[in-house]
């Protein structure tokens, strides 16, 4: 297959993203509608589509986990038609009156938040995410260039023909609001585009997104990967404890939100160790530990140099005793990646201070690690979970889609009115916000 | 001067930014006080300082507007102090909280502004930026590395050494809060410390901003050029246009928020022409034109290939003459640098479709583009002027320096109670955010 010219393609993206810039929400939501219907109207087509990439898989011995996030049947449809709807039923992120401030009389500013412009998505195997990740550019106003795993390369293109099909019977909305590349050579083509291209958003491994931020002057949201912690202090409740320590690891082990340390208060330790090991023994669970841990629970194995540095995403888990509060709260700086961690306790003092000092974009107390998620924060559809520490962190939305400007209406004031001995002074009075 | 060990510095000024995070807003306005009371009691030895900085600059011949900004006397010295105590009398960025939800009963959810962490801060010769820069990350919990200019050395030595005294009077604020760098070796190192350093703002032109985002996978707050536009339109009163068109030329050629191309309807240039130029004229300022401009203007000088793209910061302003709103929108979003562009016009559509479809961080209706500025947009000093499209837009002050984290509270919840057919469910009920 020929490469395709990226220039072209961002250029084009960039064009689009200034139209749909001022697209009403009304036709950005009756695009995203008729994105919907289109998928299920052609759900054969894509299942069809899916079968080649699933033959493919097989016959390249893909591992099974892999294959199973690859396969697309009528319900899955029927799933990214119900996620897109879902987008079109939130509120517009674009066009919120952040501020308003008179700054003299006839002389108003008020900030505004409208789209990024144009996003890279670069993302692996699951067919779902195209309409996903589409949808949530569209609704907050930013045209983006998709790019999927190669494995899902007839499912994802059958998929953004049809949305591009479906966005091209609305009036107003253009077509280029949603592209997709498929070669590597195509990634590091767009890496480069940063006159038109405001934004990457690499979905990936932790080495993924290293390479990302090292080949692009573009702003990057990285999603990286998680060592998640759960801290259970001197104080905590041993059955809280237990149940979630346990959730932590194992409702789904796989996730980047999956609890891969858990540090344990020394004078707690023997309370707790006995219930989790047995626990943790029962699902099958491989737990690596400390000196001391092992010493408590003697057929443990010995957690290796660089283990508390490790993200599993499977049945693996490293335990470490700590004696005190600030050992455990140093530990998760040094060894965390400032996704999640949990410390159970019944001191609503030394909870405030592990919430305060840990370093993480959530953190938490008597709750399980997997909480940390879009959907079940209430933010609506994620487009991932960032471990930036600029712009939009944790679970991010649609209003991490989104950045602001600044408007100024006066009647022709000058600055130089308002320079030097004798010129006029600012109100800077605070207004209230329109809707 | 041997270079210092950028890693120490960097993990210096980590450890120093996770203590920071948890210091009350009274210690931080002390620490800037006793910052500012500094500066005042020391005034004579860096005004000595400072001679030798003058001194080398006469000597090595350095150009006279530079030498003027790099001049400290009394009277200065007695502005940053003034600059410090006025960040002082800000509000807190920190501990605001920014949304508060009921995720079930028992478990809620808020979202609360924090510091980025560590910033490092890259700045030219006025020494001016260095309590200014330090001050405001200070105020907003984060430790920052300061580079300056290499010709301001010896004043910003005297001043960072001061300014570390002070910090170092108030118990519980870490002295590596603040910590100064100085050559561009030590930058280029810096650049490379990712794992403890967050965010980079770099002023100066926009080469070194590239530089910057070629060399770094840190986050850029990119402060690079403003090529602004005003735009007289058709409906445009000519006295209001002359008026803004001349201030925002005028009133300070030198800032990045001066106008650099006049954009003139073709109906109404025959009005305005003749005492813009005149106005032009009569300040020194040389105007090239388009091909029209031109015939309308006979003794004008035509502008070259390339003069879109250019930004003067000089008594030089190129003039085009286009045929619609349209033509001139598309003009800007594809000459301009996305920082203050202003309509002219007494039509509140096309001032509505202007603001909405120009795509820059600072779009006016009737005002000079002179007022896209911090203080004068009431938002507190600025740390700069931002021209990225993520995070931080426009003129970037304390708010510009926090992000935030989730946090959860909980009493022992799992999300494996929240799963599959018969788990609970969520309420996802707003709360009021606590003050």
């Amino acid at each position: 297959m020929a490469l395709k010219n990226l220039e072209e393609i961002a250029r084009g993206a960039k064009a689009a993203s200034l139209i749909l810039a001022g697209v009403p929400t009304e036709s950005k939501n009756k695009a995203l509608v008729a994105m919907a219907d289109a998928l299920e109207a052609h759900s054969a087509e894509i299942i069809k589509a899916n079968q080649q990439d699933l033959e493919f898989a097989r016959r390249e011995n893909l591992p099974g986990p892999l294959v199973a996030r690859l396969a697309v049947d009528e319900e899955k449809v029927r799933g990214m038609a119900r996620g897109i709807r879902s987008v079109a039923a939130l509120p517009d992120p674009v066009g919120q009156h952040q501020l308003a401030m008179e700054l003299d009389e006839g002389l108003t500013l008020t900030r505004v938040s409208c789209p990024i412009g144009v996003i890279g998505a670069i993302f692996e195997s699951r067919p779902d995410a195209v309409p996903q990740i589409a949808s949530l550019c569209l609704k907050s106003g930013n045209a983006v260039i998709l790019k999927g795993g190669a494995e899902a390369q007839n499912s994802n293109r059958i998929l953004v023909e049809k949305l591009r099909e479906a966005i091209g019977t609305v009036e107003g909305v253009p077509q280029d609001a949603v592209q997709l590349i498929e070669t590597r050579e195509e990634v590091s083509e767009m890496l480069k585009q940063d006159r038109f291209i405001n934004l990457v958003v690499p979905r990936g491994s932790n080495a993924f997104v290293r390479y990302v931020q090292d080949n692009t002057r573009i702003p990057v949201l990285g999603h990286s990967e998680g060592i998640c912690h759960v801290f259970l202090d001197a104080d905590s409740d041993p059955a809280k404890a237990v149940k979630i320590a346990l959730d932590s690891k194992l409702q789904y082990p796989a996730a980047c939100n999956a609890m891969e340390t858990l540090l344990i208060h020394s004078s707690t330790a023997a309370n707790v160790l006995p219930d989790l090991c047995a626990g943790f023994r029962d699902k099958g669970v491989e737990v690596v530990g400390c000196v001391r841990t092992c010493s408590l629970v003697p057929d443990l194995k010995r957690a290796e140099e660089g283990e508390w540095d490790s993200e599993y995403n499977d049945l693996k888990l490293s335990i470490r005793l700590v004696d005190s509060l600030e050992e455990a709260i140093e530990h998760i700086n040094r060894h965390g990646s400032g996704h999640t961690d949990t410390i159970v306790t019944e001191n609503a003092a030394s909870a405030e201070r592990f919430m305060n000092e840990v370093d993480s974009s959530s953190v938490m107390w008597n709750a399980s690690t997997r909480f940390a998620d879009g959907f079940r924060f209430g933010l609506g559809a994620e487009i991932g979970i960032s471990t930036n520490k600029t712009h939009a962190r944790g679970p991010v939305g649609l209003e991490g889609l989104v950045i602001y400007k600044y408007k100024v209406k006066g009647g022709g004031q000058t600055v130089g009115e308002y320079s030097g001995a004798g010129g006029k002074a600012f109100t800077h009075r605070k207004l209230p916000t329109p809707e």
